[in-house]
């Protein structure tokens, strides 16, 4: 366990140092599947005084197991997508400038280009607004079946991120730093679909078939992409 | 006094920190509402070369009662809030650049989305034009009545923070660090406010249970971000 | 000498530090009237490498009386400026982001609030465009005699910058730090003005009080900002 | 050999430092003409962790002849380059943001003011869309193609770069440093044009003239900007 609190600390401490939180807005988290736990942020800790020992292990229904903080106020949203996705090894969710821009124009991120290809095998999608019964009732567990509803049969590993209506985008991956990673990707292909936009409002979604060959020359059985 | 001159010392360090004012543009102060002084930063001094000791004391009428140097020209701007706002502990201005183009625009920043919503609790405004006759005459209090008289019955707590036509933002908080906090915040969402009309001109202002929810699960008896 | 090459180089490095060049893009020089010689950056040595040393010294028809190097391709238009304006001690030129944008535009930057009135007493001008001759003739002491045309009656420390047409700011001021002093926030407001018109388009120019209010209070007999 | 793949290293390197590639996405090549090799980034290594005994030697056609890691993916295009223009001496790709805004736009990179007209002589034009045949076929070698196609009987060295429909920017020079340079510029002028085209959609391009004066007082047997 204390691999995995350090492993989620990084993840973490890597959200500022991609410019991608404010202050303590952020959270990321990482799954032992084995033990049936996760790890995650504390709430509302300053990201210059936490340490790996801050982090807390929570079990997927949400009891806390150990740790003497209280687990991020998000915590209810990132179980519901470990419980649904057993792919899924990391969870992450940021207020990152462009990425939230989206969510709060209530549109989906077009797949305009290349990067985003190279990460992302179509549109990153945005949620349908909360109803008043959802946000009243149990908040972040609803965000979570939000999630899981628009991304409806898509493979969470080959769309490894969503922007949440009027609130922001959630990242995940095959761990903590994957999913880091992945959100790193959705602020940048976010603030370039905008500026691609303004530039040409006319402009076309990436071709099929390159988005396809982006997408598969780093992912999939034939990848060539890097040193595998 | 000489904790309160830190405490506004190192808030005011912290604006070129957060990316807040270039130069001198700026300033920070704090209430000591027993003694009825506040201390804020001197006019015009480099914040390089700035220290605690160049704080001044100024008492709520406005007289210097200690300090080797002139008072912020904004502390009128100030004193006014404090003297009718008992709530406030610290005030700030800076000219960041996204809540001045609001300004300079004349607009509220429009609460879009949760990230407004967790410290703001709606829309925030943007004063009138002041009159020839408020700009010709105690303009600095002026900009302070226009404040107040923009806010009306508004919780200055619920919205801590407005800008002033044609000339940029102030905040406000519980302290000084408080008051940096919310400029901060108030920056961020100028800047995420801007782009979002801009990828879709269409978009709704938050959804009010959305908003309320945000606000109050960091504000208020029940709120539960954080480790209160 | 040495004292004003150690300030010209100074001035200098201060490009790179506030964002302003890249690269060897950017030139200040400062006067000393008494000896009728300028102090200049050498043309296209890197800012990495630059020693106070190697700056060069002009006089002020043009011949280079001191330095190791050839000055800045530039130097033709700081010295039409220097010849025809007694009040300027310093000159810069750069590529700044903003500031060449709207020379690219071919317009002025609109005075849109007090972050330009504090230092601009109404819009940044923009000259007109040079005619093939004027561009084949003596092009860089052209480029000095269309910004002397452009700024015709106008009192060159109270409007210290000017966009040229499709190329790109020149700031001045009483010495060669004032004068970066003013590009900074000549790049600023560039920035904040762009913005604000894209928010409003319909947004109005600062009210001509509240620009005399702001210019006058830095600015002056009546000014009261700072420690004078 | 080694000093080749020092240059290369270094090129490399430089990409994070000017902020033009996240992770690692972009890749720096240099060619020995003498050996007939090109030197290149190894695919998918991250930046921190490289040296210069990662780099990678590849003959011209694509052999590789020395190193431990596979070449950069990208290698087949930095090869036809090499091959059809005797004059380049370095090759670079990035994703920077906003020269891959202008390929997402699909629309050339207009010669706006002089900052573009110091280093490319005209538009930086835009590729046209692979066929499915090219993207499913040899990609990496169409893509070389479809630059070469698009260049026509323009000189490479007078417009060093290009960017690629719906995927980004490639830049080259006379060697790896030279071609960092001009993928710097591309970025400064595909950010500056974008601003300029939103503050005044009807600019017009940079009069011949002057982008002639520019480009040729750096370039070329007349030039004089610089210690030449």
């Amino acid at each position: 366990m204390q691999q995995l609190k350090q492993q989620v600390f990084e993840a973490n401490m890597a959200l500022p140092h991609y410019g991608l939180v404010t202050f303590t807005w952020g959270n990321v988290s990482a799954v032992d599947r084995e033990r049936g736990v996760i790890v995650i942020k504390p709430s509302g800790v300053a990201y210059e005084h936490m340490t790996a020992d801050d982090m807390v292990t929570v079990d997927l229904r949400g009891e806390v197991v150990d740790g003497r903080y209280k687990p991020s106020s998000d915590t209810a949203t990132h179980l519901a997508l470990y419980r649904r996705y057993p792919q899924i090894g990391g969870v992450v969710h940021t207020h990152s400038t462009h990425a939230t821009a989206w969510a709060q124009a209530g549109l989906a991120i077009p797949a305009l280009g290349t990067t985003h290809a190279d990460y992302f095998s179509g549109d990153i999608l945005c949620t349908r607004p909360l109803s008043v019964e959802e946000v009243e009732g149990d908040y972040e567990l609803n965000t979570g079946n939000v999630i899981i509803e628009t991304l409806g049969e898509t493979n969470p590993m080959h769309i490894p991120g969503i922007v949440v209506y009027q609130h922001g985008p959630f990242a995940w991956g095959k761990d903590a730093g994957d999913a880091v990673h992945n959100a790193v990707v959705m602020e940048e292909v976010a603030h370039m679909a905008w500026i691609a936009r303004n530039i040409n409002p006319q402009l076309k979604r990436i071709d099929r078939c390159l988005l396809n060959k982006h997408f598969l020359r780093k992912h999939g059985p034939a990848a060539y992409y890097g040193q595998c």
